[in-house]
């Protein structure tokens, strides 16, 4: 198969869905849990813990980005994902960061849980399942 | 991509895919709700419905199953699927019939509903949308 040309901030997505694996967290990027609205990575822990990571390269990626804050209701706890040259202290505290290249990453800054309330949880879930579910069917069986 | 080579249950859970797929619901195929119980396609809708198709290609494959009843309490409707040829009278009564092959199929007899109840959703809805994400993901990035 091919090697899809991908970009920064997907090959940093990349290296966190791999982490995150290793976390036993299940991973899908760009979710749109409303329309309009597109997370970089979202991921599923065992017990149903919803984490999202946004991915910045750089940042010129960080600065064009004016939608984060409404990432944070479709999440337990959210983390920002950079490179190891990134200048972190103009990200905003209080959330989890994670230091990542296109291979891997560590979870540098826990980021602090907000839990969904039950509605919530169970309609995002329900969509990442979808969502996950007709990705996989289109890459295994993409004729019809 | 190479294609696989598939069995006559795995051709026939092909189609069924594609099937309920024009019938929005995302699928996963060989879904095992708790360990030692393998159902051939899960079925997710869009508000949350809960359908197990268990696909048989013959008479053979059919009295071959001793497991099938301990499906029924993982699903909100249960369907057999069968091949055109397939003598469907030695079938239970009481549950669906699609008509498949390797390319589409037709529902002929919606199953009737026996919903699960909620704890029970919720578990079966977060381990199909981790399984199907992890698989994606296994697709998209089969390196680590």
């Amino acid at each position: 198969m091919d090697e899809p040309i991908l970009q920064p901030g997907q090959r940093l997505a990349r290296g966190v869905c791999r982490l995150l694996r290793s976390h036993n967290f299940a991973t899908l990027d760009e979710v749109t849990p409303r329309p309009g609205l597109r997370v970089d990575v979202m991921a599923l822990g065992a017990k149903g813990e919803i984490w999202v990571v946004e991915c910045k390269s750089s940042r010129a990626d960080y600065t064009s980005d004016r939608k984060w804050e409404g990432y944070l209701e479709w999440c337990d706890r959210f983390f920002w994902a950079v490179p190891p040259e990134f200048p972190t202290e103009i990200l905003p505290p209080d959330h989890g960061l994670i230091v990542a290249d296109d291979f891997f990453g560590e979870i540098v800054t826990m980021a602090p849980a907000h839990p969904l309330t039950g509605p919530r949880r169970k309609a995002v879930t329900l969509k990442f399942a979808r969502m996950a579910a007709l990705r996989h069917h289109a890459l295994r069986d993409p004729r019809p």
